[in-house]
């Protein structure tokens, strides 16, 4: 495992589910990684040399729901970054916890707790951690969406 | 306009879009009432006897983005609540500030910043802050979505 690598975790044991429709109430828990009982937290994606340092929690879509979309909480570790891609599906962004930075097109642009970005389609876009605490966001997609397409940096 | 009823503000001046794609980055605002920079803040509903002190936010789906979903941001003020009421598409809610309650079926659920709550198909819901702070949360939908069904309380 390089540096860049990062364990996932299995999910919490406190059951989430509340009521017998299905509702769920997710407990957060703050910590060195931010996750939520009941929600495993996954990698980003398979390790490659183009993201680094990036962990993954699905808040919601994966889990037999019937939404058009998905939520996810993405955590990019001191010094990480995620790839620099583009597709034709759109993202909303918001910020959770730290400093980052977001590229669109040519241009970084700095993001702090609360700030919320909108990725238009086609967008060559990354996010990246130059700071030394945790950068995390919430991200949300439709749930039917194209294959992000890589760009050469 | 009686105590439950709350003013709308206009869109803040600054603008927002940033790329010729028209990606954009609204700039959280942290206040007596949050806000975004280039967001308006509006009421959540007409004013009725069901629901009070309500601020509604429309962070993306409203600006002629392509997306399933939409993503708001309610603010409660002390004392406020939402309309009891059930429909068949789901909600995604994700506290932002302060303290407050949620209903599911015939139970309440105390929720706090971060809890994640995931609202199923004809659940009956509602959201009140019974507290002195404002409580805010994050909510995503499908754009397309059926219209909710107050219930007596």
């Amino acid at each position: 495992m390089n540096s860049c690598e990062m364990p996932a975790s299995g999910p919490t044991e406190e059951p989430a589910r509340v009521t017998e429709s299905g509702s769920r109430v997710h407990r957060f828990v703050p910590g060195a990684t931010h996750t939520w009982r009941g929600v495993p937290v996954q990698e980003y994606k398979a390790a490659a040399d183009h993201h680094c340092g990036v962990r993954r929690s699905v808040l919601a879509g994966e889990a037999g729901e019937k939404t058009s979309f998905q939520v996810r909480y993405f955590e990019i570790a001191a010094g990480g970054f995620t790839t620099l891609e583009h597709h034709a599906h759109e993202h909303v962004v918001i910020v959770l916890r730290g400093v980052g930075q977001v590229r669109l097109a040519d241009t970084w642009h700095e993001v702090a707790v609360g700030d919320a970005v909108y990725v238009a389609p086609h967008e060559v876009h990354q996010l990246r951690n130059p700071g030394a605490e945790p950068f995390g966001f919430f991200c949300i997609v439709d749930a039917q969406r194209d294959r992000p397409v890589p760009v050469e940096g």
